[in-house]
Protein backbone atom coordinates (compact mmCIF):
# COMPACT_ATOMS: atom_id res chain seq x y z
CA UNK A 1 0.00 0.00 0.00
CA UNK A 2 1.08 3.26 -0.97
CA UNK A 3 2.24 6.29 2.07
CA UNK A 4 -0.32 8.74 1.41
CA UNK A 5 1.91 10.99 2.13
CA UNK A 6 4.41 9.75 -0.46
CA UNK A 7 2.04 11.93 -3.03
CA UNK A 8 2.02 15.57 -1.22
CA UNK A 9 2.34 18.19 -4.13
CA UNK A 10 5.99 18.18 -4.51
CA UNK A 11 7.35 21.86 -4.70
CA UNK A 12 6.83 25.18 -2.34
CA UNK A 13 4.05 27.42 -4.05
CA UNK A 14 3.03 31.02 -3.64
CA UNK A 15 5.53 33.43 -1.85
CA UNK A 16 7.49 30.29 -0.72
CA UNK A 17 8.20 29.69 -4.52
CA UNK A 18 10.20 32.87 -4.81
CA UNK A 19 12.32 32.24 -2.11
CA UNK A 20 12.97 28.73 -3.11
CA UNK A 21 14.35 30.02 -6.54
CA UNK A 22 15.87 32.73 -5.14
CA UNK A 23 18.43 29.84 -2.69
CA UNK A 24 18.48 27.35 -5.52
CA UNK A 25 22.30 26.98 -5.56
CA UNK A 26 24.93 25.98 -3.43
CA UNK A 27 26.69 28.36 -1.75
CA UNK A 28 30.20 28.29 -0.60
CA UNK A 29 30.88 28.48 2.98
CA UNK A 30 26.97 28.56 3.51
CA UNK A 31 24.73 26.27 4.76
CA UNK A 32 22.35 23.41 2.94
CA UNK A 33 19.03 23.70 4.16
CA UNK A 34 17.03 20.21 3.51
CA UNK A 35 13.23 21.24 3.89
CA UNK A 36 9.75 20.09 3.18
CA UNK A 37 7.79 23.47 2.31
CA UNK A 38 4.50 22.44 3.87
CA UNK A 39 6.46 21.30 7.51
CA UNK A 40 5.71 23.22 10.29
CA UNK A 41 9.00 22.00 12.03
CA UNK A 42 10.81 23.22 8.88
CA UNK A 43 9.34 26.49 8.56
CA UNK A 44 11.23 27.44 11.77
CA UNK A 45 14.03 27.34 10.79
CA UNK A 46 13.32 28.66 7.61
CA UNK A 47 11.85 31.63 8.96
CA UNK A 48 15.23 31.70 11.40
CA UNK A 49 17.49 31.72 8.17
CA UNK A 50 15.52 34.50 6.39
CA UNK A 51 15.13 36.29 9.17
CA UNK A 52 19.07 36.29 10.11
CA UNK A 53 19.66 36.75 6.11
CA UNK A 54 22.08 33.58 6.38
CA UNK A 55 23.10 32.48 2.81
CA UNK A 56 21.56 28.82 2.33
CA UNK A 57 21.03 26.47 -0.80
CA UNK A 58 17.67 25.22 -0.33
CA UNK A 59 16.66 21.29 -1.38
CA UNK A 60 13.45 20.10 -1.11
CA UNK A 61 13.07 16.67 0.56
CA UNK A 62 10.14 14.54 0.75
CA UNK A 63 10.87 12.95 4.70
CA UNK A 64 8.24 10.05 3.30
CA UNK A 65 10.13 8.34 0.86
CA UNK A 66 13.24 8.36 2.88
CA UNK A 67 15.91 8.61 0.34
CA UNK A 68 19.08 6.91 0.78
CA UNK A 69 21.35 10.06 0.20
CA UNK A 70 19.18 11.73 2.56
CA UNK A 71 19.38 8.91 5.08
CA UNK A 72 23.29 9.17 5.51
CA UNK A 73 22.52 12.64 6.55
CA UNK A 74 19.99 12.04 8.89
CA UNK A 75 19.49 8.57 9.87
CA UNK A 76 15.74 9.99 11.08
CA UNK A 77 15.30 10.85 7.66
CA UNK A 78 13.12 13.91 8.81
CA UNK A 79 13.27 17.42 7.83
CA UNK A 80 14.34 19.71 8.60
CA UNK A 81 18.07 19.14 8.78
CA UNK A 82 20.84 21.55 7.87
CA UNK A 83 24.67 20.96 6.28
CA UNK A 84 27.31 23.40 6.69
CA UNK A 85 31.14 22.75 6.71
CA UNK A 86 30.58 19.01 5.88
CA UNK A 87 28.60 18.63 8.85
CA UNK A 88 24.89 17.05 9.25
CA UNK A 89 22.16 18.42 12.13
CA UNK A 90 18.92 17.92 12.94
CA UNK A 91 15.69 18.94 15.18
CA UNK A 92 14.18 22.03 14.54
CA UNK A 93 15.20 23.87 18.18
CA UNK A 94 18.26 22.35 17.49
CA UNK A 95 19.34 23.88 14.38
CA UNK A 96 18.31 27.41 15.85
CA UNK A 97 20.24 27.08 18.43
CA UNK A 98 22.93 26.31 15.94
CA UNK A 99 22.41 29.31 14.16
CA UNK A 100 22.54 31.50 16.49
CA UNK A 101 25.75 30.13 17.98
CA UNK A 102 27.37 29.64 14.67
CA UNK A 103 26.68 33.52 13.30
CA UNK A 104 26.47 35.66 16.17
CA UNK A 105 26.28 39.21 17.38
CA UNK A 106 23.74 39.59 14.37
CA UNK A 107 21.42 42.60 14.78
CA UNK A 108 18.58 39.78 13.97
CA UNK A 109 19.63 37.04 16.79
CA UNK A 110 16.44 35.90 17.91
CA UNK A 111 17.95 34.65 21.64
CA UNK A 112 18.84 37.77 23.79
CA UNK A 113 22.43 38.67 24.05
CA UNK A 114 24.69 36.36 26.30
CA UNK A 115 24.52 39.20 28.78
CA UNK A 116 21.07 38.66 29.26
CA UNK A 117 21.03 35.01 30.67
CA UNK A 118 17.33 35.94 32.13
CA UNK A 119 16.16 36.40 28.84
CA UNK A 120 17.55 33.51 27.17
CA UNK A 121 16.52 30.83 29.90
CA UNK A 122 12.73 32.88 29.74
CA UNK A 123 12.71 32.36 26.00
CA UNK A 124 13.71 28.86 26.23
CA UNK A 125 11.29 28.30 29.13
CA UNK A 126 8.64 29.24 26.72
CA UNK A 127 9.57 27.71 24.05
CA UNK A 128 9.90 24.39 25.91
CA UNK A 129 6.08 24.87 26.60
CA UNK A 130 5.19 25.29 23.03
CA UNK A 131 6.92 22.27 21.90
CA UNK A 132 5.51 20.13 25.03
CA UNK A 133 1.68 22.10 25.54
CA UNK A 134 0.61 23.79 22.14
CA UNK A 135 2.14 21.77 19.62
CA UNK A 136 0.72 18.49 20.97
CA UNK A 137 -2.27 20.25 21.85
CA UNK A 138 -2.97 21.45 18.36
CA UNK A 139 -2.54 18.15 16.35
CA UNK A 140 -4.58 16.70 19.39
CA UNK A 141 -7.46 19.32 18.29
CA UNK A 142 -7.08 19.01 14.32
CA UNK A 143 -7.00 15.29 14.11
CA UNK A 144 -9.83 14.40 16.97
CA UNK A 145 -12.52 12.82 15.43
CA UNK A 146 -15.25 12.62 18.08
CA UNK A 147 -17.02 15.54 19.09
CA UNK A 148 -16.46 15.19 22.78
CA UNK A 149 -12.56 14.92 21.64
CA UNK A 150 -12.94 18.02 19.76
CA UNK A 151 -14.12 19.79 22.62
CA UNK A 152 -11.67 19.13 24.69
CA UNK A 153 -8.48 19.40 22.74
CA UNK A 154 -9.63 23.20 21.96
CA UNK A 155 -10.41 23.74 25.52
CA UNK A 156 -6.73 22.68 26.62
CA UNK A 157 -5.43 24.57 23.06
CA UNK A 158 -7.37 27.43 23.92
CA UNK A 159 -5.90 27.89 27.88
CA UNK A 160 -2.30 26.86 26.61
CA UNK A 161 -2.29 29.68 24.22
CA UNK A 162 -3.96 31.93 26.65
CA UNK A 163 -1.44 30.92 29.32
CA UNK A 164 1.78 31.40 26.90
CA UNK A 165 0.16 35.12 25.85
CA UNK A 166 0.05 36.55 29.67
CA UNK A 167 3.94 36.04 29.69
CA UNK A 168 4.18 38.28 26.32
CA UNK A 169 5.52 41.76 26.92
CA UNK A 170 4.52 42.59 23.07
CA UNK A 171 4.46 43.32 20.46
CA UNK A 172 6.31 40.20 20.33
CA UNK A 173 6.93 37.74 23.17
CA UNK A 174 9.95 39.39 24.41
CA UNK A 175 9.73 42.98 23.25
CA UNK A 176 10.18 45.09 20.03
CA UNK A 177 12.09 42.30 17.97
CA UNK A 178 10.78 38.79 16.59
CA UNK A 179 12.42 36.29 19.22
CA UNK A 180 12.88 32.54 19.85
CA UNK A 181 9.61 32.21 21.22
CA UNK A 182 7.66 34.30 18.27
CA UNK A 183 9.86 31.44 16.10
CA UNK A 184 8.58 28.51 17.52
CA UNK A 185 4.93 28.80 17.38
CA UNK A 186 4.87 31.23 14.01
CA UNK A 187 4.45 28.37 11.90
CA UNK A 188 1.17 26.84 14.09
CA UNK A 189 0.02 30.55 13.61
CA UNK A 190 -0.30 30.32 10.33
CA UNK A 191 -2.21 27.30 10.21
CA UNK A 192 -4.63 28.11 12.90
CA UNK A 193 -7.43 28.70 9.84
CA UNK A 194 -7.51 25.19 9.29
CA UNK A 195 -8.88 24.62 13.31
CA UNK A 196 -11.41 27.81 12.72
CA UNK A 197 -12.42 26.57 9.44
CA UNK A 198 -13.07 22.46 10.70
CA UNK A 199 -12.87 22.35 14.77
CA UNK A 200 -14.58 25.56 16.05
CA UNK A 201 -11.85 27.26 17.41
CA UNK A 202 -11.93 30.93 17.10
CA UNK A 203 -9.20 33.40 18.38
CA UNK A 204 -10.94 36.12 20.03
CA UNK A 205 -11.72 33.04 22.58
CA UNK A 206 -7.99 33.27 24.02
CA UNK A 207 -8.10 37.04 23.98
CA UNK A 208 -7.33 40.17 21.98
CA UNK A 209 -3.67 40.26 23.41
CA UNK A 210 -2.97 36.83 21.72
CA UNK A 211 -4.93 38.18 18.19
CA UNK A 212 -2.41 41.11 18.43
CA UNK A 213 0.59 38.88 18.84
CA UNK A 214 -0.44 36.69 16.33
CA UNK A 215 -1.42 39.97 13.61
CA UNK A 216 2.89 40.85 14.66
CA UNK A 217 4.21 37.41 13.96
CA UNK A 218 1.84 36.90 11.33
CA UNK A 219 2.71 40.17 9.45
CA UNK A 220 6.74 39.95 9.60
CA UNK A 221 8.16 39.52 5.98
CA UNK A 222 10.28 36.40 7.06
CA UNK A 223 7.17 34.57 8.36
CA UNK A 224 5.21 35.57 5.35
CA UNK A 225 7.93 34.52 2.86
CA UNK A 226 7.91 30.97 3.37
CA UNK A 227 4.13 30.31 3.15
CA UNK A 228 2.64 28.62 0.07
CA UNK A 229 -0.43 28.67 -1.27
CA UNK A 230 -3.37 27.35 1.26
CA UNK A 231 -4.72 25.70 -1.06
CA UNK A 232 -1.76 23.21 -1.02
CA UNK A 233 -1.78 23.16 2.74
CA UNK A 234 -5.59 22.35 2.59
CA UNK A 235 -4.74 19.38 0.57
CA UNK A 236 -2.37 17.63 3.46
CA UNK A 237 -4.37 18.89 6.14
CA UNK A 238 -7.48 17.16 5.22
CA UNK A 239 -5.38 13.74 6.18
CA UNK A 240 -5.15 14.96 9.16
CA UNK A 241 -8.61 16.30 9.86
CA UNK A 242 -9.70 12.89 8.91
CA UNK A 243 -6.71 11.64 11.55
CA UNK A 244 -5.06 9.69 8.13
CA UNK A 245 -2.18 11.65 8.21
CA UNK A 246 1.31 9.17 8.10
CA UNK A 247 3.89 11.90 9.67
CA UNK A 248 5.23 11.24 12.75
CA UNK A 249 3.60 13.99 14.19
CA UNK A 250 0.59 11.98 13.45
CA UNK A 251 0.62 8.75 14.42
CA UNK A 252 2.22 9.93 17.49
CA UNK A 253 -0.96 11.67 18.19
CA UNK A 254 -2.97 9.27 16.92
CA UNK A 255 -1.27 6.39 19.46
CA UNK A 256 -1.65 8.92 22.35
CA UNK A 257 2.36 9.20 22.94
CA UNK A 258 4.85 12.30 22.71
CA UNK A 259 5.76 14.28 19.24
CA UNK A 260 9.62 12.59 18.24
CA UNK B 1 -7.09 10.22 50.32
CA UNK B 2 -3.51 11.50 50.64
CA UNK B 3 -1.46 11.97 48.24
CA UNK B 4 1.15 8.53 48.62
CA UNK B 5 4.28 10.47 47.47
CA UNK B 6 3.75 13.60 50.36
CA UNK B 7 4.76 11.07 52.44
CA UNK B 8 8.17 10.12 51.01
CA UNK B 9 11.53 10.54 53.18
CA UNK B 10 11.72 14.33 53.66
CA UNK B 11 15.57 15.11 53.67
CA UNK B 12 18.55 13.76 51.79
CA UNK B 13 20.37 11.15 53.52
CA UNK B 14 24.17 9.61 52.54
CA UNK B 15 26.88 11.62 50.32
CA UNK B 16 23.67 14.10 49.26
CA UNK B 17 23.37 15.10 53.25
CA UNK B 18 26.57 15.93 53.46
CA UNK B 19 26.73 18.70 50.63
CA UNK B 20 22.81 20.08 51.90
CA UNK B 21 24.62 21.02 55.34
CA UNK B 22 27.34 22.84 53.18
CA UNK B 23 24.42 24.88 51.26
CA UNK B 24 22.01 25.74 53.98
CA UNK B 25 22.88 29.12 54.38
CA UNK B 26 21.57 31.97 51.92
CA UNK B 27 24.39 33.51 49.62
CA UNK B 28 24.94 36.76 48.56
CA UNK B 29 24.50 37.12 45.01
CA UNK B 30 24.42 33.25 44.43
CA UNK B 31 21.72 31.16 43.89
CA UNK B 32 18.45 29.68 45.72
CA UNK B 33 18.08 26.19 44.59
CA UNK B 34 15.16 24.75 45.03
CA UNK B 35 15.46 20.71 45.10
CA UNK B 36 14.07 17.18 46.06
CA UNK B 37 16.78 15.24 47.03
CA UNK B 38 15.58 11.95 44.87
CA UNK B 39 13.92 13.65 42.09
CA UNK B 40 16.56 12.66 38.85
CA UNK B 41 15.25 15.86 37.14
CA UNK B 42 16.75 18.04 40.59
CA UNK B 43 19.91 16.05 40.47
CA UNK B 44 20.77 16.83 37.03
CA UNK B 45 21.00 20.86 38.21
CA UNK B 46 22.47 20.06 41.85
CA UNK B 47 25.20 18.00 39.56
CA UNK B 48 25.66 21.00 37.45
CA UNK B 49 25.77 23.51 40.20
CA UNK B 50 28.48 20.67 42.33
CA UNK B 51 30.51 20.36 38.93
CA UNK B 52 31.16 24.54 38.32
CA UNK B 53 31.04 24.55 41.78
CA UNK B 54 28.52 27.57 41.57
CA UNK B 55 27.89 29.23 45.34
CA UNK B 56 24.16 28.20 46.28
CA UNK B 57 21.79 27.87 49.25
CA UNK B 58 20.29 24.37 48.99
CA UNK B 59 16.35 24.46 49.62
CA UNK B 60 14.41 20.96 49.88
CA UNK B 61 10.86 21.30 48.95
CA UNK B 62 7.97 18.44 48.60
CA UNK B 63 6.66 18.92 45.46
CA UNK B 64 3.63 17.05 46.21
CA UNK B 65 2.83 19.46 48.48
CA UNK B 66 2.57 22.73 46.63
CA UNK B 67 3.51 25.02 49.05
CA UNK B 68 2.02 28.13 48.14
CA UNK B 69 4.98 30.30 48.77
CA UNK B 70 6.78 28.18 46.45
CA UNK B 71 3.93 28.09 43.97
CA UNK B 72 4.35 31.85 43.85
CA UNK B 73 8.21 31.21 42.64
CA UNK B 74 7.21 28.25 39.97
CA UNK B 75 3.63 28.03 39.13
CA UNK B 76 3.91 24.30 38.26
CA UNK B 77 5.14 23.96 41.57
CA UNK B 78 7.71 21.81 40.52
CA UNK B 79 11.49 21.16 40.99
CA UNK B 80 14.41 21.68 40.20
CA UNK B 81 13.48 24.99 39.94
CA UNK B 82 16.20 28.36 40.85
CA UNK B 83 16.04 31.81 41.56
CA UNK B 84 19.16 34.43 41.27
CA UNK B 85 18.62 38.10 41.38
CA UNK B 86 15.34 38.09 42.41
CA UNK B 87 14.47 35.90 39.41
CA UNK B 88 12.89 32.29 38.81
CA UNK B 89 13.30 29.62 36.59
CA UNK B 90 12.57 26.31 36.49
CA UNK B 91 12.60 23.02 33.98
CA UNK B 92 16.29 21.05 34.10
CA UNK B 93 17.18 21.62 30.87
CA UNK B 94 16.79 25.36 31.19
CA UNK B 95 18.27 25.65 34.68
CA UNK B 96 21.88 24.03 33.26
CA UNK B 97 21.75 26.53 29.91
CA UNK B 98 20.79 29.12 32.20
CA UNK B 99 24.33 28.51 34.28
CA UNK B 100 26.10 27.98 31.26
CA UNK B 101 25.05 31.92 30.27
CA UNK B 102 24.93 33.43 33.41
CA UNK B 103 28.64 32.00 34.58
CA UNK B 104 30.54 31.36 31.34
CA UNK B 105 33.90 30.91 30.39
CA UNK B 106 33.76 28.48 33.05
CA UNK B 107 36.42 25.41 33.20
CA UNK B 108 34.10 23.28 33.48
CA UNK B 109 31.41 24.63 31.35
CA UNK B 110 29.06 21.75 30.30
CA UNK B 111 28.67 22.79 26.79
CA UNK B 112 31.77 22.97 24.17
CA UNK B 113 32.91 26.07 23.92
CA UNK B 114 31.07 29.20 21.19
CA UNK B 115 33.84 28.75 18.93
CA UNK B 116 32.53 25.00 18.49
CA UNK B 117 28.56 25.52 17.31
CA UNK B 118 28.66 22.52 15.74
CA UNK B 119 29.81 20.40 19.15
CA UNK B 120 27.64 22.51 21.17
CA UNK B 121 24.53 20.89 18.80
CA UNK B 122 25.37 17.97 18.56
CA UNK B 123 25.49 17.91 22.69
CA UNK B 124 21.77 19.42 22.38
CA UNK B 125 20.24 16.70 19.70
CA UNK B 126 21.26 13.95 21.68
CA UNK B 127 20.74 15.34 25.13
CA UNK B 128 16.91 15.51 23.19
CA UNK B 129 16.91 12.43 22.29
CA UNK B 130 17.66 11.12 26.35
CA UNK B 131 14.64 13.74 26.74
CA UNK B 132 12.24 11.65 24.16
CA UNK B 133 13.80 8.34 23.85
CA UNK B 134 15.76 7.25 27.26
CA UNK B 135 13.92 8.78 29.94
CA UNK B 136 10.24 7.96 28.49
CA UNK B 137 11.19 4.66 28.25
CA UNK B 138 13.20 3.99 31.72
CA UNK B 139 9.88 5.01 33.39
CA UNK B 140 7.82 2.72 31.03
CA UNK B 141 10.17 0.07 31.81
CA UNK B 142 9.53 0.82 35.84
CA UNK B 143 5.90 0.84 35.36
CA UNK B 144 5.37 -2.02 33.46
CA UNK B 145 2.95 -4.89 35.22
CA UNK B 146 2.49 -7.01 32.35
CA UNK B 147 5.52 -9.48 31.52
CA UNK B 148 4.92 -8.82 27.52
CA UNK B 149 4.73 -4.72 27.99
CA UNK B 150 8.19 -5.09 30.28
CA UNK B 151 9.68 -7.27 27.91
CA UNK B 152 9.03 -4.60 24.63
CA UNK B 153 9.89 -1.37 27.60
CA UNK B 154 13.06 -3.53 28.20
CA UNK B 155 14.00 -4.31 24.70
CA UNK B 156 13.07 -0.20 23.50
CA UNK B 157 15.62 1.08 26.74
CA UNK B 158 18.38 -0.88 25.64
CA UNK B 159 18.24 -0.08 22.14
CA UNK B 160 17.71 3.56 22.67
CA UNK B 161 21.38 3.61 25.24
CA UNK B 162 22.77 1.53 22.55
CA UNK B 163 21.67 4.32 19.77
CA UNK B 164 23.11 6.40 22.28
CA UNK B 165 26.79 5.27 23.13
CA UNK B 166 27.32 4.51 19.71
CA UNK B 167 28.40 8.52 19.00
CA UNK B 168 29.74 8.70 22.48
CA UNK B 169 33.70 9.84 21.96
CA UNK B 170 35.06 8.78 25.20
CA UNK B 171 35.60 8.14 27.94
CA UNK B 172 32.59 10.67 28.13
CA UNK B 173 30.42 11.67 25.70
CA UNK B 174 31.91 14.72 24.08
CA UNK B 175 35.58 13.03 24.61
CA UNK B 176 38.02 14.27 28.02
CA UNK B 177 35.17 16.14 30.41
CA UNK B 178 31.99 15.41 31.62
CA UNK B 179 29.24 17.66 29.76
CA UNK B 180 25.54 18.12 29.13
CA UNK B 181 24.98 15.17 27.97
CA UNK B 182 26.51 13.13 30.33
CA UNK B 183 24.79 15.31 33.16
CA UNK B 184 21.27 14.81 31.42
CA UNK B 185 21.09 11.10 31.91
CA UNK B 186 23.71 11.08 34.85
CA UNK B 187 20.36 10.08 37.42
CA UNK B 188 19.10 7.75 35.55
CA UNK B 189 22.58 5.19 35.27
CA UNK B 190 22.56 6.09 39.70
CA UNK B 191 19.14 4.44 39.28
CA UNK B 192 19.74 1.45 36.80
CA UNK B 193 20.00 -0.93 39.62
CA UNK B 194 16.60 -0.55 40.40
CA UNK B 195 16.05 -2.02 36.72
CA UNK B 196 18.34 -4.33 37.04
CA UNK B 197 16.78 -5.74 40.43
CA UNK B 198 13.06 -5.73 39.22
CA UNK B 199 13.03 -5.54 35.34
CA UNK B 200 15.23 -8.37 34.29
CA UNK B 201 17.82 -5.19 32.55
CA UNK B 202 21.04 -5.87 32.21
CA UNK B 203 24.07 -3.09 31.25
CA UNK B 204 26.11 -5.88 29.71
CA UNK B 205 23.33 -6.45 27.02
CA UNK B 206 24.15 -2.39 26.02
CA UNK B 207 27.86 -3.26 25.53
CA UNK B 208 31.14 -2.83 26.84
CA UNK B 209 31.29 0.86 25.72
CA UNK B 210 27.82 1.41 28.20
CA UNK B 211 29.42 -0.02 30.79
CA UNK B 212 32.57 1.78 30.40
CA UNK B 213 30.62 4.88 29.94
CA UNK B 214 28.61 4.44 32.87
CA UNK B 215 31.26 3.94 35.19
CA UNK B 216 32.93 7.34 33.85
CA UNK B 217 29.85 9.47 34.96
CA UNK B 218 28.97 7.83 38.32
CA UNK B 219 32.51 8.00 39.27
CA UNK B 220 32.39 11.95 39.23
CA UNK B 221 32.32 13.43 42.42
CA UNK B 222 29.86 16.14 41.42
CA UNK B 223 27.92 12.71 40.26
CA UNK B 224 28.12 10.80 43.87
CA UNK B 225 28.00 13.84 45.64
CA UNK B 226 24.21 14.27 45.62
CA UNK B 227 23.05 10.73 46.00
CA UNK B 228 20.88 9.82 49.47
CA UNK B 229 21.13 6.28 50.62
CA UNK B 230 20.04 3.54 48.53
CA UNK B 231 17.00 2.65 51.11
CA UNK B 232 15.28 5.62 50.30
CA UNK B 233 15.13 5.64 46.53
CA UNK B 234 14.10 1.86 46.98
CA UNK B 235 10.91 3.29 49.12
CA UNK B 236 9.98 5.63 46.20
CA UNK B 237 10.99 2.90 43.40
CA UNK B 238 8.95 0.64 45.54
CA UNK B 239 5.62 2.77 44.57
CA UNK B 240 6.51 3.39 40.43
CA UNK B 241 7.41 -0.83 40.11
CA UNK B 242 4.03 -1.29 41.63
CA UNK B 243 2.55 1.66 39.37
CA UNK B 244 1.41 3.66 42.18
CA UNK B 245 3.60 6.89 41.99
CA UNK B 246 1.68 10.71 41.60
CA UNK B 247 4.32 12.61 39.84
CA UNK B 248 4.09 13.66 37.05
CA UNK B 249 5.76 11.47 35.00
CA UNK B 250 4.72 8.60 36.58
CA UNK B 251 0.77 9.87 35.78
CA UNK B 252 2.23 11.21 32.30
CA UNK B 253 3.75 7.87 31.65
CA UNK B 254 1.02 5.91 33.22
CA UNK B 255 -1.81 7.45 30.62
CA UNK B 256 0.75 6.82 27.73
CA UNK B 257 1.07 11.03 27.27
CA UNK B 258 4.47 12.98 27.03
CA UNK B 259 6.93 13.47 30.63
CA UNK B 260 5.54 17.48 31.27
Amino acid sequence: MPVPDEHIHPVATGPAAAIVKAHSEPVDGGVTFYSGWFCPFVARVWITLEERKIPYHYVEINPYKKDPEFLKLNPKGLVPALEHHGKALYESLVLIDYIEDAFPDHPNSLLPPLSDPYGRAFARLWTDFISKSVIPTFFRLVQAQEDSARNTAREDFVKALKQLTEKRTGPFFLGEKLGLVDVAIAPWLERLYILEKHRGFKEDDVGQDFVEWKKAITSKESVKNVLSDREHYEEIYGRYLRDEAQSEAAKATRSGKAIP
